[in-house]
């Protein structure tokens, strides 16, 4: 079955909120086996609500809208339904009777306009909506579905997974979309592509690659009438596919490299001290995102400054002779955390994040450096500009990356 | 002129990445007087994009697309824009060029896919992208244009500042909408609504309020045929809200709250360190993302360990008296951290991140604590549990919050 989602209301369209709305169904419909073709966002205007339902109407067999079920002048969801339908809305007593009670059980008036809360048209029936005045529309005729769920984020949830959801489920769900995504490290898109692209001719099986900040992920997509069909598909094709990457992958689905690292130290009992200064405490941040994770992360050193750098234990003649931001002295910071925390491991950063260069360093150039047990420090270098934000995510995901080489051993005998 | 936007990815539409470019984009229109009519989002399939696509070419005079702009074989806004021209798409050298030349510049070699990112047609030019591999497209025929730009929001938004908006400037403001958006904090939304309720009558102004993350935001906005017009109009009705909200409005427009901390203390050459357990980091790397914090942020020491926070100068006792997560120890670490990295300003943060309890005490639960240049010590406690990142987020926010407010003197002769 084809479905498509319409949001409605000018402050989405015009960007004063992000359509959260959409991509929550979105989300939820393959598990449904229900294909989502197209989402829209138009804004509080009937006659382009009305020309974007008609097509909706004409081209899907299910459309969700969202927004426009609110009591002004400009929500007018309801009024567009009705015209593309050609019906005429009425007031409903008994869902009248419900709006009012819903301002009397806090105390206040019902505002005239909220009458329009209440109204049905034929072919329509009411979707209860405990959490504020406006129910939705279910609307069904000619074997074609709208329904119509409030703007309002814990509204629209709270409809979908108590009253849409289950309700499509029992009548619609076909075929079950499965997904498999696997997270690789340390190759770029192009280079994926080539090397999953002998898979792709696979019947039953779709394959897509995506570039993300903590690598390229590879999404395998699998439909079938049951689960364990669809999975029956997939797993051959991931076991291949974790043959020609290796431990290029570092993880599946939901995992994220935080996470994977905090398994790789747990794992291993291991501890850690960072001493961060151009990711200023984001390295720290993102691996204390991981609950528990202070079960191997010690401490961390933002040395902001030189001079703290060097309090801290870094040798102010290495600074003096490579400068700041140089691989020496991020490997002195790697070092120093290590020892000055007393850790199994010490990750060192130093880098210019921008905008501007410094000392005739250009923005974007990091050096990452990981002390590990035995003593070694290896370093790595990345330049890469891309603004002062992206420049800090990607300095902190080179120093998992490094990290993550040190503790499968693949830098054994590599000291750099 | 009539505007709609196309946002292109299977990701997005199955909602694994929320679209922010869209909004992004819609925000900027208004500036350039162009009306936003529509936005929508298609998968990685080039007959619905070529259907998208047609629509738009049809009903719209600027068409822009964001998404499909990669080396793979499901990036395909390309050929779908070539198609929906009649175009043929050839390689351009002086594109392939600077695609080899970005790899080579990386040291690694250029894989075949990547050439489709060298694409031209006739009536397209292409869009400089510094930050990425895939130049954009501006396709110009027939007095319409569509615009395509990657879909890496750093790249995309690098190419819409530096190279399409002072473009379409150059050539179609019309009427102009200015906007002045004014940040305040410390007031709540009804209260804020109240206040300026007086002003909302004003002629050819309109005054909205919203909710954000850093406190109430108002927004002021004018059209008229040229920006001083606007402007005009604006700038009274500014001074008149800078005199009903004072000091509680602390920036304005693109104004961050963490460059306002930065202004405040680069103004008072004051200096700041913090010692962070809970947030473990994020105040550090939140402060620290604006350019030249280094003047005054000069140490940060995420004490993620009770051993931690001693060896940086927590007295043990304190932490044995009163637990870690306690204003006590809050206000201890504020003071350790000015002390021990001999700064004006400390700022101390202990508290229970989540998702669960930590002896006893509900994960939310955070105690941020400021010491400053006249050695009191003020602390703040929060408890709003919305998950970790969000506690963590909060509890930063809290913190910068309370440290402006002992900068601006409004703390004075109230230690707690």
């Amino acid at each position: 079955m084809k479905a498509e989602i319409i949001a409605i209301g000018t402050e989405i369209l015009l960007g004063e909120i992000v359509d959260t709305n959409s991509a929550y169904i979105a989300q939820r419909l393959p598990e449904l086996g229900i294909d989502l073709l197209y989402t829209s966002v138009v804004g509080d205007n009937l006659g382009r609500i009305v020309e974007t339902l008609e097509r909706a109407w004409n081209r899907s067999d299910l459309v969700i809208t969202t927004g426009g079920l609110g009591p002004t002048d400009d929500d007018l969801t309801r009024e567009g339904v009705a015209r593309v339908l050609g019906e005429e809305p009425y007031v409903d007593p008994g869902l009248e009777q419900r709006v009012r009670a819903w301002f009397a059980g806090r105390g206040y008036p019902m505002p005239e306009s909220n009458i329009k809360q209440a109204w049905l048209i034929p072919s329509a029936r009411p979707i209860d909506n405990p959490r504020g005045t406006a129910p939705g529309w279910w609307v069904e005729r000619d074997s074609r579905i709208i329904i119509c769920m409030p703007g309002v984020p814990a509204e629209m949830e709270r409809m979908w997974t108590k009253e849409v959801a289950p309700e499509l489920e029992r009548r619609f769900a076909g075929e079950v979309l499965v997904t498999r995504t696997l997270k690789t490290v340390g190759i770029g898109e192009g280079t994926v592509d080539e090397m999953a692209r002998p898979l792709y001719a696979t019947p039953g099986i779709g394959i897509g690659t995506y570039a993300r900040a903590d690598g390229v992920h590879l999404r395998i997509g699998a439909k079938a009438r049951t689960r364990e069909e669809a999975w029956a598909r997939i797993r051959p094709v991931e076991e291949e596919l974790e043959r020609i990457f290796g431990n290029a992958i570092w993880g599946k689905d939901d995992d994220t490299f935080e996470g994977h690292i905090a398994d790789l130290m747990h794992e291993r009992r291991a501890t850690l001290a960072v001493m961060e200064s151009c990711t200023g405490g984001l390295l720290a941040s993102t691996l204390t995102d991981v609950p528990g994770a202070s079960s191997y992360f010690i401490a961390g050193l933002v040395t902001y400054q030189t001079e703290q750098k060097i309090a801290f234990g870094v040798p102010a003649e290495i600074i003096a002779e490579h400068g700041v931001v140089s691989q020496e002295t991020a490997k002195a910071m790697a070092a120093a955390a290590r020892e000055r925390i007393g850790t199994d491991y010490g990750i060192g950063i130093t880098g210019v994040a921008g905008p501007d260069p410094q000392d005739g360093i250009p923005a974007g150039t990091v050096h990452v450096a990981v002390a590990t047990p035995d003593g070694e420090v290896y370093v790595l270098t990345t330049s890469m500009n891309q603004g002062r934000q992206a420049v800090k995510r990607r300095a902190v995901t080179t120093a998992m990356l490094l990290l993550r080489r040190a503790l499968l051993g693949q830098l054994a005998g590599r000291p750099s």
